[in-house]
């Protein structure tokens, strides 16, 4: 299947793609320069033939006998995955979880700036994490005349994260990354891309596979 | 495919058992007792064919033209999902993360209880978080000899997952649940149960799709 010029990706596909990214950065930074496919088969847990597939779809970067060139594939997929475009992300919410995050090296490692953090309570406005000082959410307008924000992360409780991600989305946020367990839905900008990470699923399917075991 | 009595269900219908876990509560919660797969597909966004396929693998409690009785499913794909089995789980590293989750009613509701918190640091060990104090790592082994823990949850530094994963593995868990974003593998346990989260993969997606949005 054609997209113009662009192979089609299957969302299947694109969800393994971070999965490769960071066995293949390991690799790099063991000073691994060549796999095959039967050996990133058995790091991953996924059958080679599989494996073959899924890089086929960025146009086949293996050679027959001499496997993948590692530093090429990760650049590829690198920037398939979009990590060479640069964005900045801000974080509503600094709760606990907030805080969590902002500590992280993943944003900067992908590309991703976090250049605001914002709250509503009196206790955690003023203080300051890392790099930003937390700002009250009613500055948010001001904050995005100012600076070019693409991503909101959603650390609020369950019960604002609808209002915060309605107002993110005004505000011309491209992406809402929402952590609040509230499954965010927005009718009126179905041009924003929102990714709702559901922690409890992962926890029910840990104890789905150890009732299993019995 | 049948595996002795028991139908043989995929790995993905298990990934997608949480949504419709999710999806069904609120509607009971709203007092909504039948529901038509086609209602439920726009919900969820999946085909009422998938909806229907994926229910079926349980036994397809649906009928033509009636729906599906929304309660009866929701204890069904419960059973499946293991929430009626009580699990025990001990939280190791006191951090930001960990902080968080012993304040999420995420377990509660999946039918596991938060039974114990550990810590290295001298500053965390001793403080008390919800009912619990923070114990030392070292008392770990006296823990589990007073208490059936089950599940691990892994929230230490990158650094530390693995001999923490190992620990808890010969201490007895069936299960970790795994935040430290190392891909823990145990070969000396192979029966114990492994979710990795991986926080970074998720962000990869958004900043993709943002990326192909343009």
């Amino acid at each position: 299947m054609e997209q113009g010029n662009k192979k089609y990706i299957s969302k299947a596909v694109i969800r393994r793609l971070p999965r490769y990214f960071r066995y293949l950065r390991e690799l790099l930074n063991n000073g691994i320069m060549r796999i095959s496919s039967k050996e990133l088969s058995q790091k991953m847990g996924l059958t080679a033939s599989q494996i073959r597939q899924d890089l086929n779809c960025f146009g086949g970067f293996g050679q027959q006998g001499y496997g993948y060139n590692v530093k090429y594939l990760y650049g590829e997929i690198s920037k398939i995955l979009g990590v060479e475009k640069k964005y900045n992300a801000i974080i509503v919410g600094i709760g606990n979880l907030g805080k969590a995050l902002i500590n992280t090296p993943m944003f900067e490692r992908r590309g991703i700036t976090v250049s605001g953090l914002f709250d509503i309570d009196p206790e955690t406005v003023g203080k300051t994490f890392g790099k930003h000082t937390v700002l009250h959410i009613n500055d948010l307008k001001e904050f995005f005349e100012k600076n070019d924000v693409a991503i909101g992360i959603i650390t609020v409780p369950r019960t604002e994260a609808a209002s915060t991600a309605e107002n993110l989305a005004a505000l011309g946020v491209k992406g809402l990354w929402n952590f609040s367990n509230a499954e965010i839905m927005l009718e009126n900008y179905p041009d924003v891309i929102i990714e709702n990470v559901h922690l409890g699923d992962s926890l029910m399917a840990l104890s789905y596979e150890i009732s299993k075991n019995g």
